[in-house]
């Protein structure tokens, strides 16, 4: 199990094969014996499969290859709808119009979201996270027919692998990982932490390609940029609210 | 491994066996090759062991068992300040005082969480999350010593299993899943979906004991309540903001 979960990678390119139905619901009942909140199960799975609708979803995907590609995705939601319908049938005055409410379904979600990922990789499927999911949110609602109180939180794509990409770097271990208190980082510790990802050939490439001077920089001024964040942030808190989670 | 994601089951009584940091650094390390947010690594984990801290910490998460019992807590942190450090170093300037970064490192967090946790539990260790890190950020975040840009997500306690507890219900994976839109519950859907839940002797208890109508009051009335739902998600955002995400 730790050799399989040490080799993952992302996969974003998928054979043309089906994934089917009975299967995604086999990962996903397992997926959904993952912890959650209070045992509130605060989430909900919408398996997209359909070209029409993956036609309307691909531009809020900015139309990445993998998921222009993928015979399947998943968007996995919070969701306190199912869990306040309960509550008013049963006598019961639901509080969960406020932010902690929406963050714990989102933990809950994500939760699923990965053990999911898990198993799935275990049965030979690859699977890549999309983050644009948060950044458009109410578009993608809009489509999947959300109701109030649910949020898509992450979409990820799945299929059966048809490439197999080298695994890409990750930070030494020992620079995430804090005994007792966070020991905060000296500028020779950054140095030190970032020196392999910045030895990297395609990461040098990445710098040249998009004419700047540090790797850093791809990241602040390409890739993820403060007026994007800043401008997917407003529409996100604002989708939040509608939902009914920040009363 | 399907088998093992299927059988678990959270732990809260451990033995008196201590986890060596070893393995939980190699833990870690596998849960570390969990996705990304564009492989930034959003994320620290503060490993408590010490028990003068772990005494300081315990009324934070409420002097529950299966904290003051295990040898091993950690707390899973949203952490965008070394990104932030290594950015400042090299001549880019980060964009990430906003809601977006936070969630998704947020997101990245829960990933590797869980990823832990499924690492673990294949290893015969047993783990409970705690809700209660999110309702108290602010002080454990101050017994952590966490810099700004750093927001503690989920505390897991982690040890060799003392109990082999039943599994607990889960709601029946049709109801959770939705193909192509989401299908809204009708209030037929709803009686169906928990009626198992609501006829487990267990639960009928929970009523009793608590001198409720039904089930759904133990969770608004006594559990999940509107007051401190509402108190807890004032304190989060502030804090969220006071580390600099909410600018």
């Amino acid at each position: 199990m730790l050799t399989s979960l040490n080799n993952r990678k992302s996969i974003r390119k998928y054979q043309k094969k089906e994934v089917d139905n009975q299967l995604l619901t086999q990962l996903l009942d397992t997926a959904f014996r993952a912890s959650t909140t209070g045992n509130m199960q605060l989430y909900s799975v919408v398996v997209t499969k359909d070209e029409k609708k993956k036609a309307q979803l691909a531009p809020l995907h900015f139309n990445q290859p993998t998921y222009v590609n993928a015979p399947v995705s998943l968007t996995f939601c919070a969701d306190y709808n199912r869990f306040n319908k309960w509550c008013e049938s049963r006598e019961a005055e639901p509080g969960y119009d406020n932010f902690l409410s929406f963050l714990n379904a989102a933990i809950d979600t994500m939760l699923v979201a990965q053990t999911f990922c898990v198993a799935a990789e275990s049965k030979g499927l690859g699977i890549c996270y999309l983050g644009t999911a948060l950044y458009n949110a109410k578009a993608i609602a809009q489509i999947l027919a959300l109701p109030k109180f649910v949020v898509p939180i992450t979409t990820i794509t799945v299929g059966y692998p048809d490439e197999n990409p080298a695994q890409t770097d990750r930070l030494p271990a020992d620079a995430l990982i804090h005994f007792e208190t966070y020991k905060d980082y000296t500028n020779a510790d950054i140095d030190r932490i970032y020196a392999h990802k910045e030895s990297l050939a395609e990461n040098k490439k990445f710098i040249a390609e998009n004419n700047k001077k540090t790797l850093a920089q791809v990241f602040t001024d390409i890739r993820y940029k403060k007026a994007d964040n800043e401008a997917f942030s407003k529409a996100l808190l604002d989708f939040i609210k509608e939902q009914g989670f920040l009363k």
